[in-house]
């Protein structure tokens, strides 16, 4: 409504300015000749403001935390004199330079412009311990424009990692290399997420974030804080684009998670060249709007000191998370090719490799780490291995004083599920009453959040639809965030990509999020990453068919049962009563390393005859059968909602003397993972009557149901009107099956 | 950087004691029972902070403009006597209170607190023809909060729309209604754009407005200004919290789309409670990052002429869009259940409508409107009449003096193609060099600029990969509209839906958008709108498997080709050379209701002998065969980049003295929409070795290979390595078909 202050609007335009500066296709030479005099810029940030009153306030909070936090920095790690620091950031360029050029692929820009930061968060900031990539309370990093993995993986080598030998640093993005062409952490111990869509990456680094603040909140003791540590992010300008890093920034900002701090590295070129073509928003402006603290650091190239004191500001500010907006120049050094789009996603060729060396003084051979640099960052095993001991007395007296909390705790750390937990899953005959699968998943919901120490989660503001809440806790918020009612607000990409983080913090968080089945679409590139990076997250999506009714064609999925079928490593499930819901939440909690999506509905259904937990973890299994010696007439087939019609079509020609099997096909992939020999005995090759009846597309069915067979499902989109008179004009029906099976019979 | 001003937060500070007002559970009963004097708010927007440059710049634009629009205004439409508003307004009220309660479903909440606006707008401000809704230069309204669309039907139906008549209203949500349970623009003349999906209305609105400013830019003449329409928009929380909302706004902010007047129903109410439990960012001061004029209207509910008075300020404001934030109360009127969520999305129930029309003074019948109502706007017929009939002379005049343009503009008015505009697709032989079908896309995409006149695109800041730079245009930007290369930035989801509204803007346009075909996944349900609106956008999606190499398996698509194989009404191409590449877009033009993805490699391919334009119009062909009677011993069938590989296979079984039909399934939804007769001499039945080959998901090819046959595809992710390493240990060869082949042939 108001305007921004003039004062606001003269710092954006000081920053075009000097983005202009920035420009210059041929950057001054004293600018880049190193080892240059470096200049210490004043740090330019909100607290120069003294009139505005968030800036008020959180200075009064400096005065609370900052020594505490500053000290703990010092305990660990000392300055490192700038001579020393130019040569470990230039080695950071010319590893990726050179990583780069080898592979004649990859993203040399982001690596040389982010050195600084990046040199300065590994060596200066970040506690972790390079010989256990694992350890719980290292403090995390998010490459989230992870095109520029080679910054990361320059600096895990660097810093005593195994996981990136020089060997790996010479078989970058070849076949069978440990460090491929984005950030992976199935591949990578050291890389906590998976990273390269972008946008991904910051949206994972709330979840990192929430995952510390709600451990913290909930386990710390006055006399043992045994949760506490950062999670920092590299992001560009491609992230701060994509829809997805306004949504996950403004949760971030409503949670105030203080300990997230991210760099949003600002260099005004993107794959189509400047930024001016396509991106004029003011960044901090929107980032303060979303409630972050936000301070710009100017000269990211060799500000040194600037980074470092943007750092502890944003330690110090510890109820709003920080965006440092760094500016810095695309592929830094390269005299032909800093700042354009050229250094961005291409090697930069033999004859710039050696301009670059030239210009930046570097008369080392490619891969070379200087003794100097080498012996500096040997410190961090010994650092790391102190600060794990540390770490693990402390606990150790923990456990000793807490042991209630500490068996929870550690089975979050340890991701063992308490031993019996299964015994939790609501049981139900076919006596109980018929309910929608939406209603069942929250009895499950419920029952396991009980048992599962790491369970949290929620909807995308479809909580009341999704029947998601846990009714024994509170709303994760600000002020309370030991509670595991997650809001996500509208956000449905962030919430999957969220929940992504929380699975990949520790082994032991179970994440959900819920939404309509088919504003999956929303967030289906965060689903993607849960499948590849291996992220046990549950996606309880509802109202999963036509049978939603009266919302129409915009909210009724056709397609999207095959779309996930289709995406390696997901289970879709789609259970058809009691039994089956609490069958797909048992697989979802073991399937440790795949991420679950149960489609579930929104109508009433009725507990069937046949359904069996058993049978769900097997993915496909008899339901009923009046036939013997493994050949009836026909088999029908169904799921989820449709297996109640199939069960009174097979009645209808069971009472017509006809012997028919029903199959209750609940989740392809794991009935696609059994034995050939269990397959023939439940879809048998010999049985030519199979007859499908889903409602969504008909794709991939046919594997089922064989050349003779008959797939009946629906190959168009829904219509708006009551759901039994939407499957009536669908021809969803029993007479439809029957019909079919008579046909092929004859 | 810079913090906000404290004129920034005080006001901020006010909007929220201002929303905790409105928040009280039981309204105060002078805000609600009508009639009630209504008493002007001041107007509270950024005019009245004359310290800030922005502000300024706007003056000077003020006073150059605003007497022009503000006089057009008049001109047409006057305004009305409030008690008669009062009347209209509740009206509206309770069309949708009706429709809902008698369909026992629906949204009466939106309908009810943004009836004022409603009215405003389709009674006051737009000019449109109710009998002649496709009438070019109408203002274009978009509902994206299209949950609340009994308004919008309610506001057609009294505007003398001939696609809502009572009997329509009463017959809302059922099978074969008109009035769907959210608008569609294929279901209802009137609605513009589908919506219900969050943010999509948003996106669609500023692809609207794009349109405009495109075409007025091209064809207005200083003495003939024959495109001359603003794009009302109404958003609520919900598009708010989404991504893709925050993109296109950027991209709006970024292109100055001044004739964009947004109305964001700020209520504080989402389907899980109170915004203020997910949602607490400054919207106010986000869309002023992102460069729009924002003006806060106070008292949505009654305060009609602060209503007023934002639209005139935001017509004034020609160089950048407006938000006006007008602050509601969800389900405003109803004593009970106003300001709860439990007005969002049900049924007021009997008892709470007798209530409702109690407390507003509504004496009235179900459905009924009031005579005075209804002959009040009777007028819009004859008023909308003489609106296209002048308007019909202006353009009369335009095409005597302006003919070669009028040619331009007509064919884009109209949808009709230039005839012969076929010809100007490149054509290939055997000869023509190996070249990636990006490449080749690029040849089509140039070509069809040049002789499609509403052919207009960009990438999602891939373009130098996508390779859909049009090189005749410059960009469109601010200062440039009547270019064509649209630069989207990464904003892969604004993107899809920015192409819808340009699609449904006028038929004429055939908007592309471009980006790796991974990333599909970031704008599918904007591409789902596409398919379920009719909107004929064609998605280049290049970068389309494992043969992009290096990038690795976040950028390397496998499960998307059958994921769009199974959404309705969407053409899934997959060509696989020069010649196959132009026929898909001939396929894409010509599809006038249905949008194309077109997945196309970056590596090269050679021009494969057989391939034809007419072969790609039926989806599947037969390439080459060496065998008689519609009986090879084998059918290899490929897809794009992996049809010169079955090419290859095939050549070698046929050195061996096999009979080998290859066959090119380029796009699954033609081939199988052939005759049976058709298909049975393409992929004959009685031929058990079929082979497919294809770099993707296998999911559904059991549908053409039958039973017996065998599908070679990738049932896992990919991996960062150089390509023909990649396909190599992924066993896409011919060797590995050759085996397949062999193994059926025995």
């Amino acid at each position: 409504m108001a305007s921004s202050s003039s004062l606001t609007l003269s710092q954006a335009l000081l920053s075009r300015s000097t983005s202009h500066h920035v420009s210059n296709p041929s950057p001054p030479s004293d600018r880049l000749n190193l080892p240059a005099p470096i200049s210490f810029s004043a740090l330019k940030s909100t607290a120069s403001s003294p009139s505005s009153l968030p800036t008020r306030s959180r200075r009064s909070i400096n005065s609370r935390r900052v020594s505490v936090r500053a000290s703990a920095a010092v305990e660990t790690l000392e300055k490192t004199e700038n001579t020393l620091v130019d040569k470990s950031v230039n080695t950071i360029r010319f590893l990726a330079i050179d990583a780069v050029e080898k592979a004649n692929s990859g993203h040399p820009g982001l690596p040389m412009g982010c050195a600084p930061m990046g040199h300065i968060l590994y060596d200066e900031i970040m506690r972790y311990n390079p010989k256990n990539p694992y350890w719980f309370n290292r403090d995390r990093f998010v490459l989230s424009a992870g095109h520029g993995c080679m910054l990361q993986y320059a600096l895990l080598h660097l810093a005593g990692y195994d996981s990136v030998q020089e060997e790996d640093l010479k078989s970058f993005r070849q076949w069978g290399s440990k460090i491929p062409g984005h950030p992976e952490n199935f591949e990578t111990p050291g890389v906590e997420v998976t990273t390269g869509p972008l946008g991904q990456g910051i949206a994972n680094a709330v979840g990192l974030a929430l995952a510390e603040k709600h451990l913290a909140a909930r386990f710390n003791k006055p006399d043992a804080e045994i949760v506490d540590h950062y999670t920092y992010v590299i992001l560009g300008d491609g992230c701060q684009m994509e829809g997805i890093a306004n949504e996950a920034c403004s949760l971030a900002g409503h949670w105030g998670l203080g300990k997230l701090i991210a760099f949003y590295d600002d260099n005004h070129i993107s794959i189509d060249g400047d930024t001016e073509i396509a991106f004029t928003e003011s960044v901090d402006t929107r980032f303060e709007a979303l409630g972050w603290h936000v301070i710009w650091v100017k000269n990211g190239n060799t500000g040194y000191d600037e980074i470092r004191a943007a750092i502890q500001e944003a330690k110090a500010v510890t109820d709003k998370p920080t965006l440092i907006k760094v500016t810095t120049t695309i592929g830094f050094g390269s005299p032909n090719k800093a700042n354009s789009y050229s250094v961005h996603g291409s090697a930069l060729g033999a004859k710039e490799v050696d301009a670059t060396r030239k210009n930046l003084g570097w008369p080392y051979e490619p891969f070379h780490v200087p003794e100097d640099v080498k012996s500096h960052w040997s410190r961090h095993t010994p650092i790391g291995a102190k600060l794990e001991a540390e770490w693990n007395a402390k606990y150790a007296e923990y456990e000793k004083k807490y042991a209630d909390e500490a068996v929870d705790f550690k089975s979050i750390l340890s991701g063992e599920l308490p031993s019996g937990w299964e015994k939790a899953l609501p049981t139900y005959t076919t006596e109980s009453a018929a309910d929608a699968t939406r209603n069942l998943s929250q009895q499950n919901l419920n029952a396991l959040a009980k048992v599962l120490p790491g369970f949290v989660g929620g909807s995308a503001d479809l909580a009341s639809s999704n029947m998601t809440l846990l009714k024994s806790f509170g709303d994760f918020q600000k002020n309370t965030p030991e509670e595991r009612n997650i809001r996500f607000g509208v956000r449905e990409h962030a919430m999957g990509a969220i929940c992504n983080g929380i699975a990949l913090h520790s082994p032991g968080f179970i994440p959900y999020c819920a939404t309509f089945f088919v504003f999956t679409d929303y967030m289906r590139a965060a689903m993607r990453i849960s499948a590849l990076s291996e992220a046990r997250v549950i996606y309880v999506m509802t109202h999963d068919s036509i049978g939603l009714g009266e919302d129409g064609p915009t909210h009724q999925p056709i397609e999207h049962l095959a779309s996930f079928r289709a995406m390696p490593n997901i289970y879709m499930m789609r259970p058809a009563d009691g039994t089956e819901t609490a069958g797909a939440y048992k697989v979802a909690v073991e399937a440790k390393k795949t991420p679950t999506v149960l489609a579930l509905s929104r109508q009433k259904l009725p507990q069937l005859v046949g359904s069996s937990i058993e049978g769900v973890e097997k993915g496909g299994y008899i339901l009923t059968d009046n036939s013997t010696g493994n050949k009836p007439d026909a088999i029908l087939i169904g799921t989820g909602s449709e297996l109640e019609i199939v069960v009174k079509a097979a009645d209808e020609l069971r009472k017509e003397g006809k012997t028919v099997r029903v199959v209750s096909l609940v989740c392809w992939e794991l009935y696609l993972a059994q034995s050939d020999e269990y397959k023939e005995s439940v879809l048998p090759k010999g049985v030519n009557a199979k007859v499908s009846l889903e409602a969504g597309s008909t794709l991939g069915w046919e594997k089922f149901v064989g050349s003779n067979g008959k797939a009946i499902g629906i190959d168009r989109f829904g219509a708006s009107a009551p759901a039994p008179k939407i499957y009536q004009e669908y021809g969803i029906t029993a007479e439809a099956v029957i019909a079919a099976a008579k046909a092929i019979i004859g």
